[in-house]
């Protein structure tokens, strides 16, 4: 007989009356006089599924009532209409077959009860089975593929840029070093330094920060393409919003302006957040009602905001008028402090904006340098609850200009010369973001920890799993 | 105006007598007395478009004359009914805008002429304005894009495994050690090892080489899962089989046997193979035509043929019989070879092949021991012109003969507490399978060399890009 997913089951795909099969783990068992009640989860929906399991089975005394959370079964029965509060269907169990116990049901660390989050973390491998993940992992599934289907109806390609580099992109912040040379026995220079000539690639290498170089390559050569896939941060951080490996997604477009990567983000967005609504409405609920009230009137109302465009140096007027006591200085020339980005988009626009046009200084060296030559064409998408959310810039395509941003960087120019080469050869001006998916997820959750938005996080001293 | 990619125009979803505007760079230019055809390409789709652009264009003399291959621009003007062979729709330009031209035309990289691949490899930045590279990009996507509408309309969720890991897997090869640890002043214990507790994740940390284990309690919770994501092997190996760095798919399946795989696995192939045909006829034409004469047939023959399976030990029996010279041994106990693979395939059955049930001794620890406690529920799939396109297993749901495979390979049981309280909890039959996705486009593309199915191939020394 062929299985039954229980979304297809509880979605009305079988009509009651006939007779099906399900395979799956119990969630909550409940015995009453002659029977019992089994809830029975297999990961495709957020519910259960009710089996109704009477002592006429042959294994009802001396299996069926020693079931407990987390066994795994396979039953099969009469689809039919419940009785029960808060469910419209139920299997009359005819069999129930116990494919794997639970050994010691009391130190089972995933017990029908309340976790903390912390708790869970350290059982990764089990948390899963809660309804926290399960959901997490379903909505994150539901956006994941929403990224590709987004892209690919727009003729975007999928690009998989490499994780090993011997670049480190933005010049920015702590790398991961690749290397299989023997640490008890390093070659070393006549100087004394490490002789990474000898290391597998022959130089250092590094664990990427981003795609963005790379995709530039093939953006300037098919027009459209976007990552998604692994980045890495070696940053000995411990906030909420911080991981050693993440994903990220990086569209790349050529022929394209800031404006038109404003309008990317935006419609990008809300096509993600529009997919979790109409195909996870289980899910979310669950979370608006436990995990962030209020979160799916939050997602509604941003499909229907226009997204603000406000200029950094207009922001920072806001900002010096606000009647709010800062913790760090807003000043021309310093970057916006989350406290800042916060007030922005929640106190004052009440809504997602993009911020456009930041000083030059603050900025990486690839991006567009604007006519006032104090600015660059760079943005940053800010939403209420969060703060950043995505970032983007439009490329510096000249090369003069290019050159001498990297000089400023101090970035050597032989080994940015296939980077460079881009703009000795059909240059054309381009453009693209970021978006890091754990951050996205988090916001659509309102899970606000990213370590709770991915399967297994990597954060300092945490690599158990 | 809003630009028209030339695929829409191509395909037709554009009125002949329209103005229309289009973005790209430069293939080939002719000039002809009194007007000059340029092909214009913009990665959208295999073909470029001819442009007419005659000598009353107000820059025809100043800068059209001087287009050349590589520069990038942008054209209004009718699309038209072509006379020209070859082509049905061309653009009469009404106007022609150089975005970028090309510096030094005679030393551009990619000229308008057939270049070696090792060459191209030189050049990897440029080499997707190549017929090849943009072709391959293509069906690349396709392909990839394939992977997720399978799965996710199957009931699977993505799972992003981790890809820094503490554990090697399956004891099996090189790996990439991950540090941040400060080479030339590195802490030391007592006993004069590496002293790891001072790195990031305060362990030894490495690459992964496959996300198995961890898809294993996802599958063992929600029971249909599967990792696409980079995967990584430290083997200084040469060959066109093998990269350092690659993408590998793996789903995994709760109550699922050798058997579902082997039908899963077919099924997945074919899925993947019919979405180029349908989707990539004309960069399939190409590869059909240059670069792998007859791959579309074999791929049409592929989608026909019902693979045939065979236990291993049958398969030897045919090797033994066979009127071939072998290189390597054929006997019990030993690995099937490239050569045996291929004759299987090739000579004897014709036709994909899936060799099951293979010696414990030579297969990894997870791996379902079978009844006659010799083999264990593993599995190839072997396909005519590559042999060996992906492998799966039976994975071992009971405890105690996990637990010995283990001792047997020497592994430390506290390290896998995590991967063996699958079994203690609801333990479940479960199986999956990985399949190298470059090996899986080296197939369909004929493109024999996997650094030319991967936009930056990553091999021992080459880390360029």
């Amino acid at each position: 007989m062929q299985s039954h997913s229980i979304k297809s089951l509880l979605n009305g795909q079988v009509d009651t009356g006939q007779t099906v099969e399900i395979k799956g783990w119990i969630r909550t068992t409940r015995d009453a006089k002659g029977f019992s009640f089994l809830v029975v989860h297999d990961g495709s929906c957020f519910d259960g599924i009710q089996v109704v399991a009477d002592e006429s089975l042959p294994n009802y005394s001396t299996e069926v009532i020693k079931l407990f959370t987390g066994c795994s079964v396979i039953v099969t029965g009469e689809l039919t209409e419940s009785g029960g509060k808060g469910q419209n269907l139920e299997i009359k169990a005819d069999k129930v077959t116990v494919v794997g116990w639970v050994e010691n049901p009391d130190s089972y660390p995933v017990q029908p009860k309340r976790h903390t989050m912390e708790f869970l973390r350290e059982v990764a491998h089990l948390r899963p089975r809660t309804n926290t993940f399960s959901a997490m992992m379903r909505v994150r599934n539901t956006m994941a593929q929403a990224v590709h289907q987004y892209f690919n109806q727009r003729g975007y390609l999928w690009l998989h840029t490499p994780i090993i580099t011997a670049s480190d992109c933005e010049g920015a912040g702590d790398l991961f070093r690749v290397s299989n040379l023997d640490l008890l026995n390093l070659p070393k220079t006549d100087k004394g330094d490490i002789d990474f000539s000898e290391d597998f690639f022959g130089k250092e290498t590094y664990l990427t920060v981003s795609g963005q170089l790379n995709a530039e390559t093939y953006a300037c050569a098919l027009s459209k393409v976007y990552t998604f896939g692994p980045t890495f941060r070696a940053e000995n951080s411990h906030t909420q919003r911080h991981l050693a490996e993440f994903w990220m997604i990086e569209p790349e477009v050529a022929f394209a302006d800031l404006n038109d990567m404003a309008a990317l983000a935006e419609d990008f967005l809300k096509y993600l957040v529009k997919q979790v609504l109409d195909n996870n409405a289980d899910d979310m609920q669950f979370f608006n009602q436990f995990v962030d009230k209020g979160c799916v009137q939050r997602l509604e109302t941003l499909l229907d905001d226009k997204f603000e465009q406000v200029n950094y140096a207009d922001a920072l007027k806001i900002l010096e008028k606000a009647n709010v006591k800062f913790e760090y200085p807003v000043k021309w020339g310093l970057d916006l402090q989350t406290e800042h980005e916060r007030y922005l988009t929640e106190k004052h626009f009440k809504k997602p904006i993009v911020v456009k046009n930041y000083p030059e200084e603050i900025k990486p060296f690839y991006m567009r340098l604007n006519d006032d030559k104090k600015t660059v064409a760079a943005m940053d998408v800010l939403v209420p609850g969060v703060g950043e959310i995505m970032g983007g810039s439009q490329r510096e395509e000249r090369l003069e200009y290019l050159l001498n941003r990297m000089k400023a960087h101090n970035l050597d120019e032989a080994e940015y010369k296939w980077y460079t080469d881009l703009r000795r050869y059909g240059t054309v001006p381009h453009s693209g973001f970021g978006a890091g998916f754990e951050r996205l997820i988090s916001y659509v959750t309102g899970l606000s920890n990213v370590r709770d938005v991915i399967p297994f996080p990597r954060t300092p001293g945490n690599i158990k799993f």
